[in-house]
């Protein structure tokens, strides 16, 4: 399964929040999952529980680090007919271009 | 928390997917979770445990169905200094329109 | 077409951004488009260029009150075998619910 | 501005939607806009007007290759106190990791 994940910590009053997406990535980094960063998100590969149990990490380390708030868009995409990598999606999407 | 989910079977030959999509909100109403559809997605009201749990029965039902590729966007709202709470949020905002 | 709109100004130190997002909401009144207030954000009817000019002008309207950095996530329906209404939308799913 | 494009064929009858993303992306490399493919969508850099009017040309492209019905989460960063580039966003974010 394929996961992207944008999280905005809200209430901070800095413009950047790269330091808080970067707490962020490293729980990513913890949990020993496959990753890709973008300039929008982050693509996460594995399977559900440990994507969702990281994703909840991550949250709770952000509120560590005094987010009152963190809003995140999560866009998931479950193949049930073949185990779908960032890899291959890419490579197909490539081929061709 | 509040969570909106949107759930969208891929390859199912039918420009309407309101029937899975049904079928993916009994789940929630399964589960006895506060929720609000709306045109474009449903948001749910509950803690993260029970929200993420549910999603995953909701794309598990929708595999059932013969979904081979389910792609979901989740917006998640996640409020730590207050408990945030569909009504409350719909009644600021309105507050002053 | 229908289009899902949730704006989020970054770095405002707030951790409620409900009066932005009613300035928001008023850019949309203004426009004369049809459009659903939900607690993870707001559905909008219409045409395309009449929608996404409504959001360039909710963006500039964001600037002017002193946001610099306007996080939105859009999420848009496009059928062209109909016109998508958000009555009927709502309506084909809450048949048989 | 860097927005990030998500584009979705429904009712296509295939589980894999490739060919009609590859002709998305086409879309925005004929419109000479700056462009970084993930695994999960496509980061594109730009002014609002040529990133928009893009939109709208790979909607119309799809809709011409025969879809019906197209989904598209678009996710905008619009900074107004620099020009965000793609670039700098992951420098930022990779500067420390």
């Amino acid at each position: 399964m394929i996961v992207e994940v944008s999280i905005v910590p809200i209430g901070t009053g800095e413009t950047s929040v790269s330091s808080y997406v970067r707490a962020a990535v490293k729980i990513i980094e913890e949990a020993n999952l496959e990753y890709e960063i973008n300039s929008m998100g982050t693509c996460i590969q594995g399977e559900w529980d440990e994507i969702f149990s990281t994703l909840k990490a991550m949250h709770d380390e952000l509120a560590r680090l005094g987010c009152n708030r963190i809003v995140t868009t999560v866009k998931v995409d479950d193949r049930r007919d073949k185990y779908g990598t960032m890899g291959a999606k890419i490579a197909a999407l490539e081929e061709g271009l």
